[in-house]
């Protein structure tokens, strides 16, 4: 049971998140913190957040769990503002994409608090944004990855995997390092080759030719490129060292490819194909 | 009205163009080809063609229409065994991704048949193939190009594109490079690229756990990766020119992002991801 929940960054997680636990009589109150207060006026209209302050520190007084839900590029910040105003034996948790930064930047910034931050990362969204895409029940059976540092008490771990596992959600642990390499392989490398080919094809001079003979493929293809830049621009960053080594990995798999075709080389593209096929028609 | 309609390759396309032909009592009589005699007993048990015969000589004998519907390197040797075989007016078309190599064959192959061929690519479908695939409507409200030729007559063009359109497709004319170009940049890019991440993934140590913790994104993102191998072969080595063009854009332009993520241009990444999100935005 949380008393008082401070959600800062209240979008489409930040705002699911509310929308359930509020809706399972899970919480008493709920605070919402935003860079915008449009947005923050919305989600109470919404009935998603009891108020807010835009200054997350103030928004956080007195919270017994704050949830940080913003771009990583803030994370550091927010951690900061919000260290000093909880209450005592307050849990933070997150819900960024990458982790090493974040573990970086709490232990940059919480102090003596470190031990009751829970780094966590529920897989699961939509390419759409803000409190107005934030729906309810967004986390059945998705996956929420936490990964508890050394410092990380078990208390701590224990409240904000309950919370997630209240709202329909496996959660499971894993090594900071390690998720941020899975993470890389399967949803900033595809993100990456998406706004690619999607500033790639809009460069190109036959662009609305381009786009209106696409079929479902293409569609489905970029779809993830209509992400928030904001909050994809900030996980490049944030993940950076992994991203490169997948990017690597993935162009010279692709030149390897193309010069397969290039030459001729009619069995090594057939098995690439079929091969491929074998693993994606095992695994989805 | 098509007194004799003989599909060769009756897959999902074939065997969708069929069903919609006969469910508009357009068609009189449907004999199947396909190298796989028990596919074509099946496509008899679902009522989708009245006879078959696996040599497509046999099969297009007496034809007035004639649609070739097989993997592109199979498009000579079919065009070779119809010809003789068709009725002395017969039209024949085709369904094929790429339309320069299809040309190609059709010179090659169709004598003075070439006038009475018409190119043409249904741009439909989806990842599953073979006739248990094929459904009702699948080209309603798709779009059908047609690439004809100079030698092409217009009373072929005109009966193909009415085929096409009465079963609710809109039908565009092309010139072949053109469609062969605008085809590389929106399907068979993509196509490559989902096969080499799904083959970059499979490679990858932690395989079970990388597809596991997969979220909606890569699901869409590499579902025609299951596309049959056989089909997308044809078409790499098929319209080779025009896709080592886009593969070497596509590079060049990944290139240019991962290189921006290294030097930490924060502008220039933001730049792209905004950009490319109003496209995908305003083209979806």
């Amino acid at each position: 049971m949380i008393r008082r929940l401070c959600i800062v960054g209240t979008g489409l997680i930040g705002g699911s998140l509310a929308r359930d636990l509020r809706r399972l009589g899970a919480v008493d109150e709920v605070v919402g913190s935003s860079r915008c207060a449009t947005n923050l006026e919305r989600a109470v209209e919404l009935g998603i957040i009891d108020r807010f302050d835009t200054d997350p520190g103030r928004a956080a007084a007195g919270a017994d769990m704050v949830v940080v839900a913003v771009p990583l590029g803030a994370t550091e910040m927010v951690l900061e503002r919000v260290r000093d105003t909880v209450e005592d034996d307050a849990i933070i948790t997150d819900v960024g994409s990458a982790k090493g930064s974040v573990v970086a930047a709490a232990r940059a910034s919480l102090g003596a608090r470190l031990t009751r931050f829970v780094p966590g990362h529920p897989v699961a969204g939509t390419e759409h944004h803000g409190v107005d895409s934030s729906i309810e029940r967004l986390f059945e059976r998705r996956r929420v990855i936490l990964t508890p540092i050394e410092e990380t008490e078990v208390t701590a771990l224990e409240r904000v995997s309950a919370m997630w596992r209240m709202v329909g959600a496996e959660v499971v642990e894993m090594d900071v390092a390690h998720h941020d390499e899975i993470l890389a392989a399967t949803s900033h490398l595809p993100h990456m080759l998406a706004y690619t080919l999607v500033s790639m094809l809009g460069g190109m001079k036959d662009r609305p030719e381009i786009f209106g003979y696409s079929a479902g493929g293409l569609r489905d293809f970029t779809r993830v490129a209509s992400s928030d830049p904001q909050m994809w621009h900030d996980i490049c960053f944030a993940n950076r060292a992994a991203m490169m080594g997948v990017i690597d990995r993935f162009r010279s798999e692709l030149d390897q490819l193309a010069e397969a075709v290039r030459r001729g080389d009619s069995e090594y593209v057939y098995a690439v194909f079929t091969r491929s096929k074998a693993i994606r028609d095992r695994y989805s």
